[in-house]
């Protein structure tokens, strides 16, 4: 935010804009030290500015605001911004407060009279008081009081005592959502039991829970921001004595839809509404816009709806990237599904590195290019993006590049896993999304893969031609992550069934476009998919997604028939595929499965030429 | 089991053993019927038989035991059997008891002449007595006696009134093994709450668990079969006012192994010692030999060992398929294993059947013809067998093969889903096991499949060398069950450490090699492997497995390519050979997602050259 001082020559701007940034820990600036070398000069020998004149250096103090703004950081501006049309130029740099020092004639030229330093020819205030037209939606402060009195009244009036949001949990995520919430005007208080990040210099914080509670406007809205797990239970537990009825609790980390659930339920009994959000994009995301996926008791939503839009991720149409997922645990439901989307793409993008990396023998340069090159076409995504550039970042210690120096063990923090744990509970096929879980713990089999190594020994080179296996990699890539979401959504399907949540596919392929971190130019072929026909049980059934297979499907097939000669491992790429032959096979070897079931178990067996259970003495 | 009525003629066994067999439900057999013409013409001349003419006779009614005791059926069988030759040629049978009728001259002269149809020389009568061997381990009747006296006796001296083992549920499942029970000697009385099952006329059965209860030796053995999940929970319920401190209750349903280590905890502390065991094998497996894994409470496995290991099945070298497991779940967790290892097994099969079926278009003969071949070397199994027979089997109704009818949706209870579902609990990775889970839940989308059939059409026709094709399936189907095996000892191993059960994997391998589904010849190179070699921590570092896996390696990737150009889904095999990849790679791209998951996350990495853990600021 930006607070600008305004009022003419003499009111006491500076003094009062550098006082207030002091006390508030903000950015002073000074819109004199923005004039240009012609308006000084101009100034210097008694001339008044035109408006004319003003243009490039209000615009000037525009993109300053933006700028800063844009970084998180808050200011304070000391500017005449004496007409309506100059403050309208600086209100578009973003959130910006007027404040408007007031004085009389009399009283201004007595005190520019005090100033040795500073002579003012009397016809030259004059016209600044010709010129001025007060603000009305200004703060109005009277320059008769001392300068503290000027600053501690501002203070007051735009640092409220309540705030709108109480941020419990400063770390990294915590305390980026806090500023994105700050920059965006809704004023937010924070509170840690972390010693160190109760020091926060850029948040207020409360010293306590209760503080923090009496902090806030009603009904009170908490943003828990701490680990996933029983941290959530014991945060409840100690905030649940400040808590009254019709008070907002939000829990943004990535807790078990189950759990949140159970919160719901737990605090709706007490008239508290509980509310479980998923929020993606990392740290940066966190900060500059996430994609946001509430759910919970939904009588919070219509008090959170305007709040967390503010901060939300917006798509290049500006739309923004939350949406009211379902009651009970649907908001981190949502945000799982997320994820295990997420373990899958990334996943994809490794095999392929892999294939070109090991087994083809390119460099990590030459792979760089390639993904800058399909970031143009239909794989543009986040991910594709960050690849290129993870693979020309140089380490500084050594000057090679870095992603070679780094483990091959990837970590995993529990929503993949959950995905596809969830997945088998209820009958949903997520064969890709799995084996991208698998494929990380077999990769954490460090020790042990070295030992098998030595029995088997690795790849076998590749002869074939490159730029073949380059334009058959782009469309395995892009029919296998299709797949992989195709996976997710009808993961997310039978989950809304099942759990009476009523999602709407197309919002959440909506809310997935920005901010997120599976934000990809796909999504909005999905989005048209789901917008067309909402009953649509899969997005292989969509005529534009499954045209777009139709056409790479041979090179599915070539890419994947390379990786199993190289001896390169790629189980995703395999498991995606496989998903697709089973899927659109009318018959499958399931009959004989069914018929051994009931050789040696008697669990009988359907027929396809008539209804009815049927068992078989097979051993007659 | 056979009750063997002898003595001399006249001392009334046809009487006495038709009696009995109507009063216990058991079939009638008169020795004089079996007697061969010549026998029949010399005695009807009375000239005695020598024991030269009775080898033959004896020899039938031995057969005639071994049958009849072999189809779970009781019999009673009159014959005179005077001399302890004669009747160690019938004990040969099965399990027989003697019952020996006994009367004076006097009084069976008396009795035969009464008998007007029935003309005896009194010498004939002498002969026998002189022939008569008395028994001194038979049950000795005095035929002074009534008829209905002397059928009471008999039946309260054979059957007692005390059981060694109430089986409570008498579904195909306990029944079958209540009669293996019993066939072992093992007295079992039967209880089920459903009218209809506590008809049962094989068995003795009680009319409530109070009876039931009462009526067996102490420490009393209740054996559950009743269907996994709450209906274990009401058992144990009703039957609780009834049990006493040292009782042991087994449940050998396929419960979840948390369940039944709860069970356990909460028996013990009441006294009770809780076992839960897998039985597998199937209806004829429970009845001629399950292989058996039982878990829980150790104070019980002293008392129910033998009864467990007479009934349980042996393999060729006569070794029992039972050992204890260990404590809690540890029975239910290996039953659980055994089955996701079962369903990757019948996966696996499916995908060749399918890939020579729809892919190389052969017929459901020649499959079977290959499966029959296959089954004379290195991968006999019972399901490669049964598959043969399947695939074989003509449907009575219509003249054609029946596998052909049979609706290719597979159907699946849980044990699969919930080894998949632990195994990403534990970090165990079990893809081809979780493949074939998966491949159940496609084929189960049969309408779904038709219309995306329609979109995108069929299989692509086979054009290579089917001989080729064979040779390289066998070798892909073997390299691929021996990893789905590699992974479940694996996940067996992780769960034993995580649950402190302190497994033996080569007991585990031993026990799986006869009796139960996924009995196969390659479990003895499984129980070399981990006897030589007790911390092998996965079976492809074992030199017998690893030749055999790099012998079939070229193979099995020609196998999967073939099945992936074809358009034949080979989730199961593709699986396999992914997880063989990325586990003899000393590197793998997992160093691309810790840096994506630093890019987005800061969630920090560890480098190859030094330790620590690191971060980069990747956009800089």
């Amino acid at each position: 935010m930006f607070l600008v001082i305004i009022g003419v020559t003499g009111s006491g701007k500076t003094s009062v804009g550098a006082g207030l940034a002091e006390k508030l820990g903000w950015k002073f600036f000074d819109a004199d030290d923005f004039h240009s070398a012609e308006n000084i000069a101009k100034m210097s020998t008694g001339i008044p500015l035109t408006d004319q004149d003003r243009v490039g250096w209000l615009e000037d103090l525009e993109n300053l605001i933006r700028i800063q703004t844009g970084q998180g950081v808050n200011g304070v501006l000391a500017c005449s911004a004496l007409k309506q049309a100059y403050r309208d130029v600086l209100a578009r740099g973003g959130l910006v407060k007027f404040v408007y020092l007031k004085g009389t004639p009399q009283l201004i030229s007595q005190r520019i009279a005090r100033r040795s330093e500073h002579f003012m020819r009397p016809e030259l205030l004059a016209s600044q008081f010709e010129s001025l037209e007060e603000p009305t939606d200004a703060l109005t402060i009277d320059i008769h009081e001392n300068l503290d009195w000027i600053i501690e009244k501002i203070t007051e009036e735009i640092m409220p005592k309540k705030f709108a949001l109480g941020m419990i949990g400063l770390g990294v995520m915590g305390k980026s959502l806090a500023l994105n919430f700050q920059r965006n005007g809704i004023m937010t208080i924070g509170f840690d039991l972390r010693p160190k990040l109760s020091e926060e210099k850029e948040l207020p914080v409360a010293e306590s829970l209760q503080e923090l509670a009496e902090s806030l406007t009603e009904p009170r809205i908490f943003f828990l921001m701490v680990p996933a797990g029983d941290t959530v239970d014991s945060a409840i537990k100690d905030l649940r004595p400040f808590l009254q009825t019709g008070d907002i609790l939000i829990d943004g980390g990535n807790s078990r839809f189950r759990d949140t659930e159970r919160r719901v339920i737990s605090l709706q009994a007490e008239g508290i509404h509980f509310v479980g959000t998923g929020v993606s994009g990392g740290q940066s995301g966190a900060l500059w816009g996430p994609s946001i996926m509430p759910g919970g008791n939904s009588q919070a939503w219509p008090a959170i709806r305007e709040l967390l839009t503010k901060i939300s991720a917006k798509t290049s149409q500006g739309e923004a990237c939350v949406n009211w997922m379902g009651n009970g645990g649907a908001g981190h439901f949502v945000k799982m599904i997320h994820n295990g989307i997420e373990y899958a793409d990334m996943q994809l993008i490794a095999e392929v590195y892999d294939l070109f990396h090991r087994g083809a023998g390119l460099s990590n340069q030459q792979i760089a290019s390639i993904f800058e090159n399909w970031n143009k076409g239909k794989l543009s995504s986040y991910l594709n993006e960050i690849t290129a550039q993870i693979l020309t970042k140089i380490d500084p210690d050594n000057g090679t590049e870095l992603v070679d120096l780094i483990l091959d063990e990837a970590s995993q923090k529990g929503t993949g896993i959950w995905t596809s744990q969830n997945a088998l509970d209820l009958g949903a096929a997520t064969p890709t999304i799995n084996a991208a879980v698998e494929a990380r713990i077999i990769s954490s089999m460090k020790s042990e893969r070295i030992s098998v190594n030595k029995i088997f020994g690795g790849t076998s080179p590749f002869e074939g031609n490159l730029d073949d296996l380059i334009r058959h990699a782009e469309a395995s890539l892009y029919a296998s992550k299709v797949t992989s979401y195709a996976q997710g959504f009808y993961h997310l399907k039978l989950a809304s069934s099942e759990y009476g949540w009523d999602i709407n596919l197309a919002e959440i392929a909506k809310v997935w476009r920005a901010g997120c971190i599976i934000r990809a130019s796909i999504l909005e072929d999905f989005v048209a998919a789901f917008k067309q026909n909402p009953l649509l049980s899969n997005l292989l059934l969509d005529p534009t997604c499954s045209r777009a297979m139709a056409e790479r499907q041979v090179s599915w097939r070539i890419t994947l028939q390379t990786g199993i000669g190289l001896g390169i491992p790629m189980p995703a790429t395999a498991a995606s595929l496989a998903y697709f032959d089973a899927y659109r096979s009318e018959i499958l070897p399931a009959n004989l499965i069914q018929a051994q079931r009931d050789f040696f178990g008697a669990h009988t067996y359907h027929r396809l030429d008539r209804p009815g259970v049927f068992h078989t003495d097979w051993e007659d």
